[in-house]
């Protein structure tokens, strides 16, 4: 089966917005052995999507819109699916209903525009959608299917793993199962080198993608059942895992992050941060994994000197005469911040992440990354390149890739 | 003009990246008035990406293919070009030499497989790609353009700022300027209803966009100069701020975070965090401006309850009766931060993000933001919906609108 997705908004061709939704659906479609070998993007203009929707149902199963079901004149996925599927619209007394039920309980008025939302292609289903006004929809004409999501992040994300994910349940046979290794300090042509014949193969598929820093390979294969599938996967895998050895971190919803606290949690040790140019980006990334309280203590974001000194009790000396941005101060801030918190191993960051600020001794980019531990303190040094946000996110990386090799040296 | 994306990448259409690139040319589109009506996205399928393209030449003045330029077997894109353009695909010695120089300043060894990207259409010119191996290409044929960019975001970005913008600029007629007037703490349908007729207009245009907690409102004008649209769109900004009052925070790159710190550096007055739930994604966002940091000092993640005690003076009394995530525990956060810090203001977050960790009492989603400054400490209890990712970024809006609101009515 075949499916392609129809992400609906001028904001989104503007660049005004990234659109995750569909990446999302993506990954949803994948699950159930989908073939997903298309995405577009048309603006609030229910010519251009009509036209995209019918080019969409010529070569796809099944079609899904996100986006463009709100109240307001810009909205016209109603009207385009409408049109695509020579479907007319009729007005909903249930979903208008449910709307002002809605709107009543959070005493939101009524507007008018807001009937918009209730008018529905005829042979249309609704889904009901408990995080907002416009409620989904499962249109189904003369033998072609299109399914029409909101497009707001907190609608769209419900929708799509309940109701929609229970739809395509009941509707796909096969699965794809797949498993992605996921490689940190190995360029993609070493890799690549290192498996060429795996990646020769046709049943599993071997695909590299080059990510920040990462080299990522999908592993695939296509089945009649999961346990088959995987059958076919895990040998490969495990000849990859071989030939690559400690590049290799973890593999699919593993982060650098979450393979750095899995190993730390798997030697009962704590783990806290001493941030600058970060900002808290460091203690940022290490929550993001669910459960990491039992490893992250927490951390200090010493944007200014003066909170450096005051509450890592790095010395004003070493400030003063190396700066903030040098070896010595992120050697201070990394062991200053076990001395606080009572951690195993401290992490620091202190760097120019830009735009202002930079020097030919202290460029923009430059950046120390210290870790200390029962081994010591080691401190790397490393002036990365692009925009404030780049140096950013590569010194969060950096910090946890130099606190990775630490703990696999120890 | 118009110009059309063709994003190349079956890690895209699985999901397993966001396409940010695209929202970039988007952006860079708009700026030079190029009319960017649609996006496609197929995988590494050179016959999927020949048809793509043959149809967006077929509508489009300019084509744009963003990825699959590597060195691997999967990197399509020069064949795709070649195909659509009928235009057949020659060995550039230039471009090998270049790969070879910059992969022996790396001391990366030469593999056989990167002689791939040496390879490009007959009449494509060459665009340098300081930043990795695979250059751009500008290719022309029989009246029809297709511009070619790498898709790792460090190559792409810097490509489409520079050599790709000199490009639009020397091809482009005419601008789109718009300004984008940023509202939170007002929904949508509220807002166009208060400035319907203002949304009727068709010249300067006026669309609203619902982001996470906010609504913009983006007003373009098209026009032979900048000067001439900008004229027609301000007086129709100044309506609308005037009808909406207080809740325009700010306008195009304001963020909420760099409004908050515009108001306070105006007032000479200075900012630190303590947060636990968000893990430092408050500190990071503050810090994302440039600038900040004669606003921010900085702050404490305090994660563990030692660490809210030990670094934030926290009563063990406090967390003992009331619990980490309660009114007193954010109270005292708050407070206590400005003790250790000398900060005039301290904003703290604590809550329970999830997914694990919920209780009746206190659910997943439950979160307390404080906000201290000379006038008190003022408290706000919210449960937020969604993931573990979602309760955490709308604790940060949620913090920011808090501090917004102190500092407006103070």
């Amino acid at each position: 089966m075949t499916a392609e997705t129809v992400a609906v908004g001028t904001e989104i061709l503007l660049g005004d917005i990234v659109d995750t939704n569909s990446a999302e659906l993506g990954k949803v479609l994948a699950e159930f052995g989908v073939l997903h070998l298309h995405r577009q993007t048309v603006g609030d203009n229910w010519k251009r999507l009509a036209d995209a929707l019918k080019t969409a149902l010529s070569r796809s199963d099944i079609v899904f819109t996100i986006g463009g079901l709100g109240p307001t004149q810009d909205d016209v996925t109603r009207d385009g699916i409408s049109s695509a599927l020579r479907d007319q619209l009729i007005h909903d007394p249930l979903i208008e209903e449910a709307i002002r039920e809605k709107l009543e309980s959070r005493r939101i008025p009524w507007v008018e525009s807001q009937a918009r939302q209730a008018m529905r292609p005829a042979s249309a289903e609704v889904i009901a959608n408990p995080n907002g006004t416009a409620p989904g929809l499962i249109c189904r004409k003369d033998g072609k299917v299109v399914v029409a999501m909101p497009g707001p992040r907190l609608e769209f994300l419900p929708m799509l793993l309940g109701p929609v994910s229970d739809y395509l349940r009941s509707v796909s046979d096969g699965v794809i199962y797949s498993t992605t290794v996921k490689i940190v300090g190995m360029g993609e042509s070493i890799v690549e080198n290192k498996i060429k014949e795996l990646m020769e193969g046709e049943d599993p598929t071997v695909a590299p993608y080059a990510k920040t820093g990462e080299v990522h390979l999908r592993v695939t294969s296509r089945a009649a059942s999961k346990e088959d599938a995987e059958e076919k996967v895990s040998p490969v895998v495990a000849q990859i895992k071989s030939r690559l050895g400690e590049v290799v971190y973890g593999f699919d919803d593993d982060t650098l992050e979450s393979a750095v606290l899995a190993v730390l949690r798997g030697r009962s040790e704590t783990l806290a941060v001493a941030e600058s140019c970060t900002g808290g980006g460091l203690g940022e990334r290490i929550t993001s994994v669910p459960g990491s309280s039992d490893v992250f203590l927490g951390g200090v974001v010493s944007y200014s000197n003066a909170l450096k000194v005051s509450m890592l009790g790095v010395s004003e000396k070493t400030i003063a005469e190396h700066g903030a941005v040098s070896e010595e101060c992120a050697r201070e801030m990394a062991e200053g911040i076990i001395e606080k918190s009572g951690a195993t191993w401290g992490v620091s960051v202190t760097g120019v992440a830009g735009p202002d600020g930079g020097t030919v001794e202290k460029p923009v980019g430059l950046v120390f990354t210290a870790v200390s531990g029962t081994g010591g303190t080691t401190i790397e040094r490393n002036v990365f390149p692009g925009t404030r946000e780049a140096i950013r996110e590569r010194s969060v990386k950096w910090a946890l890739l130099q606190l990775r090799k630490r703990t696999l040296a120890e």
